[in-house]
């Protein structure tokens, strides 16, 4: 508890844009949050009050930030669970726990336990070194045909640690690579998709659920660039089966905080589950403006095991899209004249900038428009980001 | 320039809950709000990184703290003319400049001012010692009446430096008291008003000018507990009177950024100026979630010579309602129960906690509620709000 405010202290490791705006959040509900960043120059590092630069593959580093925490929790998935465990020996409420956060951070457990509960995913095996590895990829890629995808296990985001291969000569040097650093590799079949979906939802530890409506995320080279809110053209039963298929996930593998479920819609229109982030994440951001309670109070309000808050939608259509570096550098002085142009061309359109250099392909903000109908507000959005990402309107 | 991210740096001298809000606007622009704060404990410097300790009534503190900066501006109006002259004659860019924060800073220049140009405000009068001091208010009383109003001319704020008055011998004191102490003393013929109103609206120094709907604030022992979003009752032309009004009062004084005007409806219908803010003015705290843009990046856009943003509503009602510290103290752990209880009984109204200990009357928070009417939205808002006072909801 801050002595000073007699309000808790939430600690989030990571120090990037979902620990900026989670800060934002923390604002409002009279809190100051405490971040673990990497470096002073980390987005949410050059905003909050309460920083500690360390190093979260240290545990060390973990325990001191640790320390006068009411709970700690994630802005990525990347801490050791042997950290995670040594936390909560000591006594810290960690949140997600490390039995959840294992099926976030290791893409064959969660398969294993996802199909376990009979809940679809595409088809997929582990390859491991002695069990034949490149055999393996030969029979699944018989079975489910080619090209078939092959997929880190661990340590992947935003379209890293991903291969599509057509062969099994484009497989090898890839598994050669995995298995040599040790790495476990997943192998899964291409499904022939008609779009991806996001079903974002929040768990307290009390056992409190609350769903946003589910979104479409659209995709380019593994990252995603839009979000629609709601997704449009989904039927009242795909809707309510992703909303409780990602509740119920949120219980049975005991999140605690935010968790979005990343979807494949097939072309028979089947709900197939493809990746897990349990943390606020690039799909609900849309949420900040566009509904109630953004998913950035609603971590903070789930970790703290406070009432969750209304996920209720401000508008009929909502459209995030990412600002992404473009190729080439931008001057520094270039943004700000950006920003004067699109705040005169989109008054009504919302900005969000997560102080990070503009390198080409990379994250460094977004916008937000909101409106009455998806085709003018999507439109709208895709202009405005447009022309922040490249001094132009195309 | 903050070299890290290309894009300005706004000071604030002051960091109470307006800085504390301005900075959580800053962040989305991609910005840190440099603050100046009495104290660490200051709520604003809690949680902002870029935080100067000084004294704003000494001039190096203040210059100091500008240097780097784009534009220095305010959270209260209380820097002397002397050192913001200074400041523009260092070539710092200060808005609002001191030619326009003098109307804000002296109630005397104000009436002054609004007079001249032809706008209606209580009938008043300037006291001083020589002139005679109480024969003055003696006529004055003759002529409009008592009870009268004795407004200290500087320093007042939220009812302190206002004495309302029944006769000659309640005013002596007060007079001498403030005479004594050097104070410009003003004289206000207390109007018998239906409510009062306030008009918010932004000014950039390219000249433009936008204008958030027209609110009623509701005020008790001269210190706002409730704003009612837009106004209930008021006429088309009403309406448009009180938004003309406010900016062309910001043109005509030259103000740049937020400016708040207070403004009285007498029982005919008539609009009187009252008072003058020329910053973020707890009259707009409602625009956080009420409006596209809230006062708070209104307010860093206008400094900043940045295009306004849309001051649209984004709900038919929105009702925001203080927090003031209730009689006797408040435990700390009360506020944090409190604050669960809150959010299980209202998962849609929005909470915002400034970081200062309950002190009886003080405002520490606000909550805000939006719905589809007026009628159910006050209602929401105000229990809540006083649940949150109180521990119980009456």
């Amino acid at each position: 508890v801050d002595a000073r405010t007699g309000l808790p202290v939430v600690g989030m490791v990571g120090a990037g844009q979902l620990a900026r705006m989670t800060h934002q959040a923390a604002i409002a509900l009279g809190q100051s949050l405490r971040i673990l960043a990497d470096s002073e120059s980390d987005g949410a590092a050059l905003i909050a009050s309460d920083v500690i630069i360390g190093d979260y593959r240290q545990l060390t580093d973990l325990r001191e930030f640790a320390r006068g925490c009411e709970v700690v929790t994630f802005d990525h998935e990347h801490v050791p669970q042997s950290h995670l465990r040594a936390l909560v020996d000591d006594g810290i409420t960690v949140a997600p726990g490390p039995d959840a956060l294992r099926f976030a951070q290791d893409k064959i457990a969660m398969r294993t336990k996802v199909t376990e509960l009979g809940l679809a995913v595409p088809a997929w095996a582990a390859v491991s070194a002695d069990a034949g590895g490149l055999a393996t990829v030969e029979t699944f890629g018989a079975e489910h045909g080619w090209p078939l995808v092959i997929k880190a296990a661990t340590g992947g985001y935003d379209g890293r640690g991903v291969w599509v291969v057509g062969s099994l000569d484009e497989a090898a040097p890839v598994l050669e690579q995995l298995l040599g650093q040790g790495t476990a590799v997943l192998l899964e079949q291409r499904v022939d998709i008609k779009r991806e979906l996001a079903a974002v939802v929040a768990r307290s530890p009390f056992g409190q659920g609350a769903a946003w409506p589910i979104v479409e995320t659209v995709q380019r080279d593994g990252i995603c660039i839009e979000v629609l809110a709601p997704a449009p053209g989904l039927t009242d039963d795909q809707a309510d089966e992703a909303e409780e298929l990602a509740l119920r996930l949120a219980g049975e593998l005991g999140v605690v905080g935010v968790l979005a479920v990343e979807l494949f819609e097939d072309r028979a229109g089947r709900l197939l589950v493809n990746e897990l982030a349990m943390r606020p994440h690039n799909s609900g951001h849309w949420t900040i403006e566009g509904a109630r309670t953004s998913q950035f109070e609603q971590h903070l309000r789930a970790v703290l095991d406070y009432p969750l808050g209304s996920t209720e939608l401000t508008a009929p259509a909502v459209v995030m899209v990412n600002l992404l570096g473009a190729d080439g550098d931008v001057e520094p002085k270039a943004i700000d004249e950006r920003v004067h142009h699109f705040m005169a061309h989109w008054p009504d359109v919302k900005l969000h900038l997560y102080g990070k250099g503009w390198r080409p392909g990379r994250k460094v903000g977004h916008v937000t428009a909101l409106g009455p109908d998806l085709d003018r507000t999507r439109e709208q959005a895709r202009a405005a980001a447009a022309y922040l990402m490249n001094g132009d309107a195309k």
